[in-house]
Parts: C-alpha cells; structure tokens; sequence
C-alpha cells in the first residue's frame, strides 16, 4: 500500500469510543488503508479520548457545544479543524449530537455513522432495547451514510445478529459490537478504495478493481 | 412419531401456495408432525388449490367473502368450517385479507403468518420491493402470531437473507421464499412440541424436551 493512497478520517465522539478503538486496531494491522488525523468530542470526559491517545491520533480536541453562540458556530469549528487537516471522511463514532446543516453540507456523501440495528428497524436511542422490547429473532447493524434524515441515511453495509431468549440489553449490545467493528472498517476500506457509489437510497458496492 | 401427537392444520390461501406446498412436503419427508386438514382459498383461481389437491388434502374449499352479509358471517363460516374438522393451528399462506375480529379471536395465539421481511421493517404489502427501494443490504422473512396489529404480532422466527446490488424484486423475493418455507415449517414444528410461550410481545422458544 502506498501511504498517498491512504484516505485521511476524523471521527467525532461522545462517550467510551470502542469503535474509534476497532477502526485504530485495523488501522494497525493494515486491513484499514487510512489514518485518522483528528479526534473530536463533544464531552471531555469521554473515554475515547484516552483511546485516541493511547493510539497517538496526531489531534485530539473536546470542544463543547455549548460554548459556542450557535450550533452553527460549532459545527463552523469542527469542520475549520478537520479540514485544516485534510479530513476526506468523517466518521461518526458514538457521536451523541444531531448533526445539523452546518457540517452535514461540509461532509456530505463523506460522513459515516453506525448504528445497532437492521435499519430502518429500530431508529433513534437505545435500538438495543427497542430491538429486544420488540420480541424479534434477528437485529444486527448498520452502516450508512449520513444525511438529514437521522438514521435514514443510504446503507453501505449490514450485518446481521441472531437475538436469544436469554439475552439482555448488555449481552445483546455486546454481540452487536462486534459486528459494528467488523462492518465499520470494512465500509471505511470501501470508501478508501472509491467502491461506493451513492445512488438516492441506494449505495452500490463497486466490485475490487473497478474503478481502477 | 406417535400419530396421536400430530396437530392439525387449516390453512388460508389467496394464491400460488408456495408456503402450503413446503409445508405438505415436509410433513411428506416426515420433518413436520401434523396433517393439513383443511385449505380454504378466498379466490377460486388460487393455484394453491391445486397444490391442496395434488397432495390429497382432505378437505378444500372455496369461500367467496362477497358472497357474505358481512366480514362476520364470512369468519364464522371459515371457523365452522376448521372447527369441524378439529382444526388447531390456523396458518396464514399468502392470504391476502386482513383477518378480522371474528377469527382472530376463534384462533388467539393459534394462527401464525409469514411475511417476507426482517419485521418491524416493511410491513404490509410488497415488502421485498420496499426492502430494495430502502436500499437494505439485508432483509428476511418472519414467522409470527397473528394478532390485530398487522404484521405486528409477537414473532415466533426470522432468518436474515442478504441483499445483493443486482437483486431485482423477482431474484429477491425468491430467494426470501427459500428462506420462508425453511422457518415456517420450523415454527409449526415448534407449536406442534408445544414450545411456543407467548409472553405479550415476545415468544420463547423452550428447549427441545423441555415439557416432557
């Protein structure tokens, strides 16, 4: 791989950052051809910040919403720091605020969030247990572009996880974790690899080599 | 297999009668312990009536709902028609009425549906085409109880079946059927243990033996 390839991420986040922590890990071992330049979270104390700087994210900054005149104002900052970094793709990571107009216009078609549910079952907090409250078999996860429609935005990626009897919100969000970590650097190597094509709703996968 | 454990089946059909057909060859091949007494269609040119017949069906009618005073009287007659024949377990194969009050309250926590999505994703109707305009890269199938919350009831099974960027709804939906007629056979085998639990929204599926 040559490191021109390499596509630059910023990830924003809120809380414990354990998939910033996969995307890091498979940044290490070579399945994931990019770098993350800049870390961002909007509670300082959020334990992602730990991660990112155990991992040695050259940037890492707690900016807080609320010290800002505008949310406007805010996301003004965030995009001025990613892009002074070269940030290609943003990465949403936990991130627990309602992107607005602001930064969805800077990154769109370049910002990416998980979520832990077969979209577009199980919108919105705590899908978890909406997922377990609705009695069904199979929940699993999502990757998708984002867009204004929260958690509507075009699906690059699922993944399926069986739900069982005996499973609480923790057991259940742990299995659906681990499929999170799996399909989100999975879908970041696609976008680093120009495989995704956005079509309306639509995200065709372009086979390996395609557009090469 | 003692004959005396078999359940008995009525079944509702509309049209082709994929389902009913997996379901008579399983009970054929000896994978489902019951007998299909009765199939009742709505539509006299459901080709599913020649599926019943081919299989030797014991009893198959045709029930014109217009031909009714009222939704009411066409239930009733249905219900007298499974009662009579010792009917147990009302299942839902491609029938393409919404069940009433009447029969849902003959048959509560006995009548199952299938339907051809990852539930509470794409209820109602061609739910394979929502499925492909969402852009999901997975959908499924449920089997699940009948209740007055359409396509709402408790679920009983799902399979995941994974969405490919070339699917077209015909290549979709038969590939959704595969995994349809593998779950529901599943799920009347299940009822037939007796190890069905419904507890509101939320079936449990007891262990193999676990009642005996």
């Amino acid at each position: 791989m040559l490191t021109s390839d390499k596509i630059k991420i910023g990830v924003l986040i809120s809380g414990r950052g354990s998939n910033l922590e996969a995307i890091l890990n498979a940044i290490s071992s070579g399945e994931l051809n990019a770098t993350i330049e800049v870390v961002i979270s909007n509670n300082m104390h959020a334990p992602g910040l730990h991660v990112a700087r155990e991992h040695g994210v050259p940037k890492i900054l707690t900016l807080d919403a609320l010290a800002y005149a505008s949310p406007q104002e805010y996301e003004t900052h965030i995009i001025e720091e990613l892009k002074s970094d070269g940030v290609q793709l943003l990465v949403l990571a936990g991130y627990m605020k309602i992107v607005g107009p602001t930064l969805l216009s800077a990154f769109k078609d370049h910002m990416m969030n998980i979520h832990p549910s077969l979209l577009p079952s199980f919108k919105g907090l705590n899908a978890q247990k909406q997922a377990l409250e609705a009695g069904v078999k199979v929940s699993g996860c999502t990757v998708h572009f984002v867009t204004d429609d929260l958690d509507g935005g075009p699906i690059i990626l699922q993944q399926a996880v069986l739900v069982s009897d005996d499973d609480t919100e923790s057991s259940l969000s742990h299995r659906i974790l681990l499929s999170e970590q799996d399909i989100y650097k999975k879908a970041i190597q696609l976008y680093s690899e120009k495989r995704l094509v956005i079509d309306g709703q639509f995200v065709r996968i372009l086979p390996e080599g395609g557009m090469s």
